[in-house]
């Protein structure tokens, strides 16, 4: 799927799914509608994350979502998954291009307009901006205080790849990103440690098409 | 260069390298007769790994020597390395060899015999064995009680791909690994962390290929 037509994008994290396993997390946003996945756990050996990853391109696989590989371009070429998701001190944009091909889906995160603008020069098909609001997860961004939507209009104003809103992010405030320019928002507790994954996700999509919470007929930006 | 042909081979870890840095030991050992180098860095980032690895491949391709990369192989494509060095919790051999073709070198740290027979049938061209001394490294095998020379001879009696002995080995105990049947030794600290990285390179190699200390005729093995 293109990107700008992402509304939610779930960013694994094992650590904060309770008693449920990674799978039966993406499982449920997957019911939820979700249209991305991104393989982090950045913490589990390269062996471990295959396989995660092998269970998970089966589930996204028949399900139509899109499935990322955050930092490891071998892992998502090993279990074919449809791009990487690089940070600043990941391997370079280009190098992962170059590595995968013109067809796969190479996001990047960044926190600034000049990241942004070099991330988009080197050929990324969406960007991951971020921190928007404070978070806790500590594995968004180097600077977990929250860059506020603004940064998002900033940075939509400056690009023309679409944008993937993530930090802090939650039915209630995803409204303003998506308003801001985000063309989806992604997101790792939010989902993963909700009682109800399949509801959040369903949720977060309803307020990504919705931005303002008085808003009921959406403008499907 | 053919892996049976290596005597010696140096992983970098730039912690234990004093105040030089790793392209400056690697260029000692290069010019002390090094045969492959591996770049490992496990606590570096990709994009510093990259960096890293560039610099390694220009001083080794013109002096010769084999280049590996530990762990990734993404990092492996992106700088044209010779091949990439797996454990038992990277990815597996055999997604290694597919990845990187049939002419790359892929080599996979073994600590068993079984470890080593399925490692030799998943299409590796080297192994790793060790720790083969107690060491402290604390990053050669998640065992770091020294196996002895005794396995490298079981392990060698079991396999017909050649042997890397690692862990602890000195210019001193070197000789042993290689009359037990390793074909080469790769240190860490010991070239790393020396005053004179050359000097100790070029006894590491007059160990391995005079195996007993008395016997100054050596049996080329």
């Amino acid at each position: 799927m293109n990107p700008a037509n992402w509304r939610t994008y779930l960013v694994t994290q094992a650590s904060l799914s309770g008693d449920r396993t990674t799978p039966e997390i993406v499982r449920a946003a997957i019911d939820g509608g979700v249209d991305a996945v991104q393989l982090r756990e950045k913490d589990a050996s390269a062996r471990s994350r295959y396989e995660l990853g092998r269970e998970l391109r089966e589930l996204t696989a028949e399900a139509g979502v899109d499935l990322l590989v955050n930092d490891r371009i071998d892992i998502a070429q090993a279990i074919d998954a449809d791009g990487v998701h690089v940070g600043q001190s990941d391997l370079p944009v280009e190098v992962a291009r170059e590595l995968l091909g013109p067809d796969a889906i190479v996001g990047c995160s960044t926190s600034t307009v000049d990241e942004a603008r070099d991330a988009e020069a080197a050929g990324a098909d969406y960007l991951g901006v971020g921190a928007v609001y404070d978070t806790s997860s500590k594995d968004v961004n180097d600077d977990q205080a929250g860059v506020g939507p603004e940064r998002i209009a900033e940075i939509a104003a400056a690009v023309s790849i679409p944008i993937v809103g993530i930090g802090g992010i939650t039915a209630d405030n995803a409204g303003p990103v998506a308003e801001a320019g985000a063309a989806s928002v992604a997101v790792i507790s939010e989902i993963t440690a909700a009682a109800d994954p399949q509801a959040v996700t369903e949720s977060l999509a309803v307020a990504v098409e919705t931005p303002t919470a008085v808003d009921a007929g959406g403008d499907d930006r």
